[in-house]
């Protein structure tokens, strides 16, 4: 059963969300309330060893700091900005005294992006996981299900480093410090929020967790719209194609996951004011929406949405 | 190392909280952050298989119901109202097609108390956890450390059961259905709420998660203050009595946990007002608090703390 197949079942047993829900399960990246005259971003997502890690190669500082950073790249995905965290640990007997390291990876990361931890828990558990619950405010929010026809799509950064890191650790490869950090430490980006300050208005948006084939799709669903997608304009890091080739580096950005870059889509015009603020972008244009079903076009033909689904993970790991 | 010295660690590692932050890490049973001109009530908590359940015993319904419980439980402890949760999730892949039933406990659950799901996440785990996070409001807070010198103490309800029956269904034993039950679908006292919508005040409170006397060492912790308990006033159930006898039963209800009872604390005259508001209480009246530093004095002499600690948990097993 796939990911997206076990949201149904859930949607289905837990029924109708109530008016002050506004966005929901299945909905978008985050859950967003009305709380009085305020809106809040509610969020969690959490990093389970032997699935997202393996203490073979992440330290327990760096386990600290990504299971902060997926959280806080949902939040900037929606156009929020992080405030609270609760942290939720299972540990096994043998960390216990080393817990410490943990907590040292979740403050630098918090000192970096201004989120406070408020509480949490701990218990013993057969094995080490992390869950983070937080919460965000947010003015303008972005939402998958705002992509228009026309809307040009751009990707915040390169991305394929983060898969590509993962089998650097895995194989025990030596080199490539830019790929294995993306994977380690990703770094959210917080760039979004600096442009909506400036006034320029995002229609859609997503973070990369599960791979830019499958989480553009998300958009195209949840929009009602089709993509043009230039394969030649996805940004590619030097390190990437010395490691894997331009073809194989093409495979690693679509499939890969984990890169928490955003997906974001905009008008022709805004895309002119982003570039006019910006005189070294980081960012790429690597398509256009289009009118039509949810599927991914190229002058190469139909691109599937193929990433990474944690529920199918073993199966990925076959091929 | 105990779950308070961990605490401690944590604290010094994550430094002040900010002022927006009115409880935080190890104040109390939630956080309380201020919103606006709201208040908000931010709490997490989770089951781990192997450590808090098994499912030899457990049914997936009965997680569901007792994740969501636990959490509802702290919320009421504050004296706050539950609103939104969302429910994260490591499931081993032999779970995954049953997944629905764990969702038909939170469901279940959901709709008695009247506490939103509004979103989650599920990965796959080595062995089962589910962890949930709450959003509560609450206009009056109670907090742990507003006990003063005079209060009755009051629990409001029997307690030593859920521990008796988790022993009934680790043995295998028939019968006790109250105690199994107790254990596997704790039942949050809801009825601090309508207590306090008649305009009783608490002048502090805390669930019974770790043992009456542990959780009832922490109000006075926090407080500075003592207490003086007669043991012959704490509830017992009789089939609590039938099954442990009387000076097992204490032991039950002191060092067992889990009960998901509270312990509040109020003024004599507030106390009456209680009493006369509701002709049968529920609630037993077990002792005072007192000046003085944070003990348990009683008859008998002093009284240890000693209760479940999810870090000494193998000790006590082995006891």
């Amino acid at each position: 059963m796939r990911e997206e197949q076990i949201i149904e079942e859930i949607l289905h047993t837990l029924g109708e969300k109530t008016s002050s829900v506004k966005l929901g399960i299945g909905d978008d990246d985050t859950a967003l309330l009305r709380w009085g005259k305020r809106e809040i971003l509610f969020t969690c997502d959490c990093l389970v060893e032997r699935i997202h890690f393996s203490l073979d190669y992440f330290t327990l500082r760096d386990i600290g700091w990504k299971a902060m950073a997926v959280n806080v790249s949902d939040i900037f995905a929606m156009g929020g900005n992080p405030r609270y965290a609760l942290v939720s640990m299972g540990i096994p007997k043998g960390l216990i005294e080393k817990i410490g390291e943990i907590y040292e990876g979740i403050k630098e990361f918090s000192l970096n992006f201004k989120v406070e931890v408020v509480g949490g828990n701990l218990s013993l558990s057969p094995f080490l996981w992390v869950d983070v619950s937080m919460l965000g405010e947010v003015k303008r929010i972005i939402r998958r299900d705002g992509a228009r026809p026309q809307d040009k799509i751009i990707l915040t950064g390169p991305v394929g480093e983060a898969r590509a890191g993962r089998e650097i650790l895995e194989k025990r490869l030596k080199g490539y410090p830019t790929l294995v950090k993306k994977f380690l430490r990703p770094y959210p980006r917080r760039e979004v929020l600096q442009w909506m300050d400036k006034g320029i208005t995002f229609n859609s948006g997503i973070d990369i967790s599960d791979g830019l084939g499958k989480d553009l799709y998300r958009i195209l669903k949840a929009s009602g719209v089709g993509a043009f997608i230039y394969p030649e304009k996805i940004p590619f890091s030097k390190e990437l194609l010395e490691f894997a080739g331009e073809k194989k580096a093409f495979s690693y950005a679509w499939g890969g996951g984990e890169d928490y870059e955003m997906i974001l889509t905009l008008t022709s015009l805004e895309w002119e004011r982003l570039r006019s603020l910006t005189p070294s972008p980081p960012f790429s244009c690597i398509g256009e929406i289009v009118e039509g079903k949810p599927c991914i076009d190229s002058p190469q033909g139909l691109l599937s949405p193929n990433g990474f689904d944690h529920f199918s993970y073993e199966e990925r790991n076959n091929q």
